[in-house]
């Protein structure tokens, strides 16, 4: 790994050699404008190059495009700097990355590789006068059952219809499907094929969120991910949140309207997850699925009236596993579809499965757990209790009711940081593309970049006077141009507006205000948190600190923090390839105690203080100085 | 009950002041000649009324016809007879009714009333914020389940869909239903109505055989059966014996066709059911069905070429319960089809719903269970184990195979008796109708009344030299004409020919040879056997000492014998309202021991053997008089 040092910083970092030397810089902390985003277009992220060598872009003004160069040796690199300064305000790295944490702890849980649907190859004596058993009694005697109990093996009828051909087929040699979900049931015989078809064990793991849906396709032989795929839920046109979607499906055939739209969705990722891997639709065993509430009751068709309104009460909150095929899923009949249980109205399966899916249920260690996706839930607590809570915080962080709010794809702003002298953003997009909006990571960058550059003020207002262009006032008010139109890949410049911040500081207000009121209503504060694990759809990039600048995460040592990405999915996937996984889900399902915010004056109180940067009560962020 | 005495043979008995004098004759033991079944056509059942009063129709040349004839008081009548011999003939009762056994030992067996799905109602509280459960929880918290113990209810995701609805509509008042049958899963969830709707609890219970089929609406609430139907199989047209049916189905479509074609009639039933009844679909909860292995497949659409040949496989003898809708059953999607089990490709579940319906299983005496349908198929044993057997005896006696056979339903000829010297019948059709042909217990106590009248020889041919006009050469060979075709139902003379005959000593061959081969099997005897039970679709008359005649029947005590009529009917319902009756049927077709007649060489010594009337060892039948 090349080794880069940045001058005049004098900071140096390794990088792979195929990763180019504005995202070198940003990981050492080393500021570069770049207007583009690492698309090539601005020409702004010039570099020399004193030692070694690169090869990439130069400029006709002489230097290198940083973005469109890559080391070929270990490189020294003077960043041209406008003053001392510069150098002061970028000597602490931008970016802390937590992402590394999820996959050591993922390794070190070694999941127990037991699907919950299992395969077998089976090879049956071949009938005769003598012993002339019917082809299910004779399955269920080389299964070691004898007669007397063979009732306890649950068998699909859907078995029945083929198993005399699939017995006979490749001579008596047939590979059996068993499902081992429940507890009572021990067994079920799902399926029956004809020779030894062990090989062929799929999943699909979903994660069916208000905003993005994500599928990941998953060898159950070995537990490795194949292929992942995501797209918006395509329930959005109806409503962008989950209050207004339940509102439309109150209404005439609203309801079958959006189930329709999931399914229709689904049915597009499992194709996509198919094709890309070039694996056959047959081999899928099951789906495994997690989403919050609202989604699974849209998904299973099920009434959201009374989930919508005082009490909140779903329909219910532990799913048998459904025959995929009825749901409209567009699946070999076999396929059982296996879902994620859920706590209540607002705190769903997607909670539970991230919960799981990283363990908390595991280990000692008092943890909070943040899931700041459609809207923010919480959940405190470790192996031996969980509380948990929904923040209705809303979609911001998502992307979702911003300008120029996106998910985590190509193309989307995913880290920014703002210059202090000059307020110029150094941008880096997801894949490097032109820019065609903002992620999650890119707004809390943004936010608290403009902030600790002294671009906001406390209340989340731009202060007027600054010497700076991108600060205008625009069609939407007051606003922030991130990347201008000639530089993105939309045709208009991308703007981070006044509205768009209070929108986030609203939302980083509820869930703090969330943390708060938890912690006090279990006598705890935020000293106790021996860790935090931080979920949600963000980019590769999240800045540990700007989160905490902005107060959207309490300020305790860093190192008790840790991200980790669409833990909904990552459970999930446990779920699928881990039966001691499944079950762990009902039982954390069932031990969590909810905690209904919205009728707590404290969570209020709370939320109203919270509606700063970074907070009303500056002891509660001693290491963020706020001038 | 007014008392009747014929005269001259002085022969008294009580009839209901609703029964015809023909048909008091008829038990009474006295011949009355009757051309037409008591049709009231022929005019030849005159009698003259010598004391009390009567209502009916009289005669022009003096006298009243006995079949339209009711006794309103005591009555004294006078059969006009030709010679002492008629009144020596006559003397014994024609007639053994053993139907009436079957009633006393249903009430004694009183099964168990409680059904394998049980409705009960449940008044939940109202959810609050302080208890919002979801509704599924709250309806399991009312079950008297904890939570952890919560996964132990199965749940049908179908109750979801409108559970909301169904427990909010009547103030939180609503009506579950639980399947409660297989061993593991305790119960199961499968249907919520709004308020009480206990009292609509029904069920069909089905007997599909070969040539009828038969179906039952049952209260499940007392165990009363409320209507009954049947029809033919309309598989017949594909095929008369299950043989020919496999045959068909091995072909294109042909399984797909036999599978609609019954499921069409058991929609045809249920909808007679329903409309004759006044009951509403939505009331029934379940169907408990029991027919042969090879109807069981073709309904559930089951491969049958592994068990048409040899060595015999069926697909499954035990089978899950199946959502009858899937299937294509037109009832409510909550209805679950409950199949009783088999044993053997060719001892089906008729032959379990038989033996346990009646109760064998729960017996010590040594019984021999006989099952006179298409197929004959017989069951020795008690309470302690079971042996089986199937006798390929054909469908002869359920009128198949022969010229003017039918099935016992209205103006088919039941019972039949030849006068000795003018060999002249006395005829009774069902209901008193025209007749259109005859069936089980008319064939029975036609081959017995010729053979015994000295019409026919032992070997069941006519003799040729007798003076009179019934016996004569017809288009299919030698015949008796039964009813000319000016008094009955059809345009041509109902008669008895010897190719019926011949296909009625091949099944009753095939019948005794079994019951021979089975005892010698187990080393027993006859004489071993304390009770004989006879379960097939004959009419409600049925003449045991004709049928022993015939060598039908073993030549045994004659209080040994019970006539118990449609047992697999009966097993279906006691199925349905019973869960331990359910129970049994899987234990019973466990315990039984099949045995393969087809390859047995004794069974083939014994069928040639049997192939005379009533056997060619003449010792086996004391009490048959053979001149």
């Amino acid at each position: 790994m090349p080794n880069i040092t940045f001058l005049p910083a004098n900071v140096s970092i390794e990088i792979d050699s195929d990763e180019n030397l504005l995202r070198a810089a940003m990981k050492a902390g080393v500021h570069i404008n770049s207007s583009c985003g690492g698309a090539g277009v601005c020409n702004k992220c010039r570099i020399f190059v004193e030692q070694g060598e690169v090869k990439g872009e130069t400029l006709p003004e002489g230097g290198w495009k940083a973005c469109q160069t890559f080391p070929v040796s270990d490189v020294v690199v003077r960043v041209p700097v406008e003053s001392e300064v510069d150098r002061r305000v970028l000597r602490r790295p931008i970016i802390q990355k937590a992402a590394s944490w999820i996959k050591t702890q993922a390794e070190s849980m070694r999941w127990e590789l037991h699907p919950v649907i299992q395969k077998s190859l089976v090879h049956l004596p071949r009938p005769s006068l003598q012993d002339n058993l019917s082809d299910l009694d004779r399955l269920r005697r080389e299964l070691g059952q004898d007669r007397s109990q063979a009732i306890s093996l649950g068998v699909d009828s859907e078995v029945l219809f083929n198993l005399s051909e699939s017995l006979r087929k490749k001579n008596w040699d047939a590979t059996i499907s068993l499902m081992e979900c429940t507890e009572r049931e021990v067994h079920r015989l799902i399926r029956v094929e004809p020779g030894d078809t062990t090989g062929k064990h799929l999943a699909v793991a979903v994660d069916v969120g208000t905003t993005t849906v994500s599928a990941q396709l998953i060898d159950l032989n070995t537990g490795e991910t194949l292929e992942e795929v995501s797209d918006y839920n395509p329930q959005i046109s109806y409503g962008e949140d989950v209050i207004s979607r339940m509102e439309f499906a109150r209404k005439g055939d609203g309801h079958q309207i959006l189930q329709k739209k999931i399914i229709e969705c689904l049915n597009r990722l499992i194709g996509e997850l198919c094709s890309k891997s070039g694996k056959e639709i047959e081999a899928l065993s099951l789906i495994s699925l997690a989403g919050n509430t609202v989604m699974i009751h849209f998904l299973l068709g099920l009434d959201t009236r009374f989930l919508r309104s005082n009490p909140y009460t779903p329909v219910a909150t532990h799913f048998p596993p459904v025959r995929a095929v009825d749901l409209g899923i567009d699946v070999p009949r076999h396929v059982y579809l296996f879902l994620a249980p859920c706590v209540a109205s607002y705190v769903g399966a997607d909670i539970v499965a991230g919960v799981v899916g990283i363990g908390i249920n595991r280990h000692p260690e008092l943890t909070l757990f943040i899931d700041i996706g459609t809207n923010g839930e919480i959940v405190l607590g470790n192996q031996d209790w969980m509380a948990c809570a929904a923040c209705s915080a809303g979609p911001a962080f998502e992307g979702g009711g911003m300008k120029h709010g996106m998910r985590a794809t190509t193309g989307a702003i995913e880290v920014v940081h703002i210059h202090p002298n000059t307020f110029e953003p150094m941008i880096l997009t997801i894949g490097g593309k032109r820019a065609k909006g903002i992620c999650g990571s890119g707004i809390i960058s943004l936010l608290a970049g403009l902030f600790m550059a002294g671009v906001l003020d406390q209340r989340g207002k731009f202060y007027r006077d600054l010497d700076t262009d991108r600060v205008r006032s625009g069609r939407d008010g007051w606003e922030y141009v991130v990347i201008d139109a000639k530089s993105n890949a939309i045709d208009q410049d991308i703007v981070f507006t006044e509205a768009d911040i209070e929108n986030l500081i609203r939302a980083k207000g509820a869930m703090f205000a969330g943390y708060l009121t938890l912690l006090e209503s279990l006598g705890m504060g935020f000293e106790d948190l021996e860790r935090v694990i931080l979920a949600g759809n963000f980019g590769s990039y999240l800045d540990l600190d700007q989160a905490i600048t902005i107060g959207l995460l309490p300020d305790i040592p860093r190192d008790r923090f840790f991200f980790a990405g669409n833990t909904s999915l990552l459970g999930a996937k446990a779920s699928a390839i881990s039966l001691p996984v499944t079950r762990e889900l009902h039982r954390v399902a069932k031990m969590m105690t909810h905690f209904d915010l919205s009728s707590n004056p404290r969570f209020m109180d709370h939320y109203v203080s919270s509606l700063f940067l970074p907070h009303t009560d500056l002891d509660l962020f001693p290491s963020v100085k706020v001038d």
